[in-house]
C-alpha cells in the first residue's frame, strides 16, 4: 500500500465490563471473545492488510506489555523495537501524541491508522478500500475519523454529521468529507433523531493522518501537552520507560484525542464505512458480532444447556449447566462466575469497583498469568504452600532468581528442563524432580523446541510473587544492582 | 430413653437434584446444605436424643460408606459394628429387613427408630416427643409413622389419613391414631382438598415399630423377601459383603416399606407431629427450612451480589457474582456450576441423566473425594499427569500399594510423613519431598497427632484410580492375593 503507511494499535484500555473474561492486568483486547483469536491478534492481522509487521507500533502500559507480547509472538522479531511502552495510561492523546513523535522520528511523511485494539470488525476487505481513501484524505493533510452508520438509538457513543456539500475523495463506493460537527454522547431522544435522519454517524475511534499532521494540530489545541512531548523528546530515551521519562509522563494532560483535538481542529474529515463494527463495550454487546445458535444462545465452552434462549453462556473448561434461561449472561472462568440478565450487563464494572475495594484477587488477573518466558496457572494457594502449573515457550528461560522466603519443588509433566540450582546445572526429563532451597540462585530454562510443563510446589512463610531477586534476566526486567531498564 | 430403643438410618440414597453439589457418589446426606453440619451428622445428632451412639445403625452401599464413616467420625468406635452395608442399594423395605434381622439378633425386643439420613427437621425437642409416643404404640404392636401437617399441595408425597375415632396413645398434646387409608401421590386438586381438610398428613418416612413386628408384617406382605432374608441369615456372615450375600441380595425384590407392607398392614399407626419438616427434595426447596436475608434470598459462601431477590446463591471457595437476579438458582462447585430459575429446579435430574450419558466426571463425584484414611482432591489432570492434594488424618495410613502406569512424586505441605518405598522408611517434613518410582511397593503414613497434607504430582500413560495394586490395607479394603472382605 502506501510506503509511509503505519499502524498504531493503541492497546493500554483496561476495560472491565467483560469481567470476569477481562481482569484489570487482562483486558478485553488479550481475550478470545470471539472467533479463534484473541481481539488484538484479529486487529494485528486487519493492519497486516495494510502494512508490513514491522510498521505497526503497539501502545501500551508495562502491566500489558508482556501479556500483548505474548499474544503477537508470531511477529516477536518484527515488533520488537515497535513497542511504546507507556509508564501509565493518560488516554488517548497523549498515547497518539507519543505514537506520532517516534514515527515522524522514523519517517517525517508518516501517515498513521490509529485504531483500539480491542473492537470487533467485519469485512476485512472494506476496512481496507476505507483505509485507503483515509491516506488519500490524510495527504491532504486531513484528520480523517471512520464513521459507523448507526443501527440503535446509542446514548454511549459520540457522533459525527458529516459536511455532504464537499466531496475530499472517493475510492470504490465510499466517501470522504470534512466534518460538520462532532456530538458527544447526546441523550436517548437526540440519539434517536440521528438514527432516524440517516445523516449522523458513530465515531468509531479509528483515525488516520499525518504524524506531522496531528503533532501541530495538538502543538495547536493542547500546548501543554505538546510541550510535555517536547521535554521527552529531548530526554533522548527512544521508547523506554526510565524514571525522568515516567516523571514528566505523569504530568501530561489525561486527555482524548477526540474531545482534545478533533472536536477542535478545522482538518476533521469522516469516511463513512460499510464494514460491521462493534466495540463489544459489555456481554450483552456480543450479540452484535457472535454467531448465535437456533435458540439465539451465544454459547462457547463446556456447556450443557437445557431450554435457554436469547442467552450468553461463556464457560471455559469447567462444566457450566443451564436451565430454561432467557436473555441471561452467564459468564465461568477458572476462579469466578458471573450470572445477570442481559439488561444489567452495563452494571458489572460496579461489580467490579466492589471486588476492588475488597482487594479481592478475582478482579486483578486470571490464575493464568503470562510472562515474556511462557506463563503460569495457580492450581492451588493454601497456607503455607502454593502449587502452580509453570509453561516454559522452546528456548525460554526464567530469570536467574531466589527466594527469600520459600523453597521450591519442580515435577517435569511434559519437555525437557534446564535446571540452574546453585552450582549444579543438569537436565530433568519427564517424571523427574528436584528442589529448590530457600536463598539459592536457580533458574528454568526450556532448552527444548517443545514447550516445558513443569509443577512447582512452593512453601514458606510467605508465597507472594514479589519475593523474589533477579540476579539476570533476558527480558529487561529489573535486575538487582543494576538500572531498571524496561523494554 | 426405652432401653430396646435403636435408631436405623437410612444413608443408601442417591440423589442427584441437588446437583452439583450432590453426585452419584456423594449424595444429599452427605452435604451442608443448612447449617454447620452435613445432614447425616444432624441426623445423627438427632438420633442421639434418644439413643446412645452404640445403637444407631448406618443402613449403607459400599459407595458411600467411607465417606459415612468419615463424616459420622466422631463416633467412629461406637459406630464400628453398626455399619449395615448393601452390596447395593434395594430400595427401603430390603434395607429395613436387613436391619430389622441384626436387631432382633442383638436383642429380640428391639423397638427400631428408621429414618432418612437426609432430611432436615426443626424443633429436636418435639421430635424427642414424638419418639417417645411412638415407642409406646410400637410396644403395642403398631407399625408407626410420623405425619407431617401439609403446607402446599404437593403432589409428589404419599399421605396418611388418621383414623381419628381411635387414640393409641398420647404424650405431651401429641396423639396417636390407627391409619386410615394411604393415598399415594394425588392429583393436584386431590392434593388441594387433602390440604384444606386438615384431615390428611404427609408420610414423612420415618417410621417407629419392634424390629419383630415389622419382620413378622414383611413375612406376610413380601414372603419372597423375608424367604431372601432368612437365606442371607442362615450365610452367618454378619454384615460383611461377600460374593454369597451380594448374590442373594440382588434377587431380593426392589420395594419401599409403604408400599410393600405398610399400606397392606392392618398394624399402620400415624402420629401427627408439630415439628419443621422438609426432604429438601430439590434446591428450590431449600427455601423452606434456609435462613432467607432481607431480600429473600439464600445465600452460602463467597457471593457477592447486586439487586437479587428470592434467589438461591450458593457458592464454595470461588466466588460467584451476581447481579439483578430473581427466583434463580445459582450453584457453583469446584468443577461445575448450575444455573436455572426456582421453577426448573425439579429438571436438575435430567441433566444429571445427560451428564450420565455423555459419563461427565462431574456427574459422578467430587473432585475432592473422602477415603477412610482421609481424603484428597484433584487440583489438575492433564495429558500424561494429574495434581492432587493428599490429606491423611493423624495416625491414619493409605494401603501398601503400587501403580504399574505411573510414578508420583510427593511434597509435604503440612505435618509430617512417613514414607515406605520399596525397602525404605523414612520420614518427610513440611519441604521435604521424595519420588515413587513405578512398580515400587510404597505407603503414605501420617505418624502424628496433626492431619498431613502433602502435594503429588503423578505423571505415567494411564492416571486411572485402578490402577492400583493394594498389598496390605488398614481398612479391609480388597488385596490382592487374598479375598475380598468389607468392613
Amino acid at each position: 500500500m502506501n510506503p509511509h503507511l503505519y499502524a498504531v494499535i493503541l492497546a493500554g484500555g483496561s476495560g472491565t465490563r467483560f469481567w470476569p473474561l477481562s481482569r484489570s492486568l487482562y483486558p478485553k483486547q488479550l481475550l478470545r471473545i470471539i472467533g479463534e483469536e484473541t481481539l488484538i491478534q484479529q486487529t494485528m492481522r486487519r493492519v497486516l492488510r495494510c502494512v508490513s509487521p514491522t510498521r505497526v507500533l503497539i501502545s501500551t502500559t508495562p502491566l500489558q506489555a508482556d501479556s500483548i507480547r505474548y499474544q503477537l509472538g508470531e511477529w516477536k522479531d518484527e515488533l520488537r523495537d515497535n513497542f511504546i511502552v507507556e509508564p501509565e495510561g493518560r488516554n488517548t492523546a497523549p498515547a497518539i501524541a507519543l505514537a506520532a513523535t517516534e514515527l515522524v522520528r522514523r519517517d517525517p511523511e508518516a501517515v498513521m491508522l490509529v485504531l483500539p485494539a480491542d473492537h470487533v470488525i467485519k469485512g476485512n476487505r472494506r476496512f481496507q478500500t476505507s483505509v485507503s481513501l483515509s491516506v488519500d484524505l490524510a495527504k491532504q493533510g486531513r484528520l480523517v475519523t471512520f464513521g459507523v452508520p448507526p443501527v440503535r438509538p446509542e446514548t454511549g457513543y459520540g457522533y459525527i454529521q458529516p459536511n455532504r456539500r464537499i466531496r475530499l475523495g472517493t475510492r470504490s463506493g465510499l466517501v470522504g468529507y470534512p466534518v460538520a460537527r462532532f456530538v458527544e454522547k447526546p441523550d436517548v431522544r437526540t440519539a434517536g433523531r440521528y438514527l432516524k435522519s440517516g445523516n449522523y454517524y458513530w465515531n468509531s475511534g479509528i483515525f488516520v493522518w499525518r504524524a506531522a499532521t496531528i503533532l501541530s494540530e495538538i502543538e495547536r489545541y493542547q500546548p501543554v501537552l505538546a510541550r510535555a512531548m517536547h521535554k521527552i523528546g529531548r530526554l533522548g530515551e527512544g521508547m523506554t520507560v526510565s524514571g525522568a521519562f515516567a516523571q514528566w509522563y505523569r504530568r501530561v494532560p489525561s486527555v482524548s484525542i477526540d474531545n482534545g483535538v478533533m472536536e477542535r481542529s478545522a482538518r476533521a474529515a469522516v469516511i463513512p464505512v460499510d464494514f460491521l463494527w462493534s466495540d463489544v463495550g459489555n456481554w450483552s454487546s456480543l450479540e452484535e458480532v457472535a454467531r448465535r445458535n437456533e435458540a439465539g444462545n451465544v454459547v462457547s465452552g463446556n456447556v450443557v444447556d437445557m431450554d435457554s434462549h436469547d442467552s450468553i453462556l461463556y464457560a471455559d473448561r469447567r462444566l457450566v449447566a443451564t436451565i430454561g434461561l432467557s436473555d441471561m449472561v452467564v459468564v465461568d472462568t477458572q476462579d469466578a462466575t458471573l450470572v445477570c440478565p442481559k439488561s444489567r450487563a452495563q452494571d458489572v464494572k460496579k461489580i467490579v469497583e466492589v471486588l476492588k475495594k475488597r482487594e479481592a484477587p478475582e478482579q486483578l488477573e486470571h490464575r493464568t498469568v503470562f510472562r515474556p518466558w511462557g506463563s503460569y496457572t495457580v492450581l492451588e494457594e493454601g497456607p503455607g504452600y502454593k502449587v502452580k502449573r509453570v509453561t516454559v515457550n522452546p528456548k525460554g528461560r526464567l530469570s536467574l532468581q531466589l527466594h527469600h522466603q520459600r523453597s521450591e519443588h519442580w515435577v517435569v509433566i511434559a519437555g525437557t528442563a534446564r535446571v540452574t540450582c546453585g552450582r549444579r546445572r543438569f537436565n530433568l526429563q519427564v517424571g523427574q524432580s528436584t528442589g529448590i532451597p530457600r536463598n539459592t540462585p536457580h533458574r528454568l530454562e526450556n532448552p527444548g523446541s517443545d514447550p516445558l510443563h513443569i509443577i512447582e510446589v512452593q512453601d514458606g512463610p510467605y508465597l507472594g510473587e514479589d519475593d523474589i531477586v533477579r540476579l539476570q534476566d533476558d527480558y529487561g526486567r529489573r535486575v538487582e544492582g543494576k538500572k531498571q531498564v524496561r523494554k
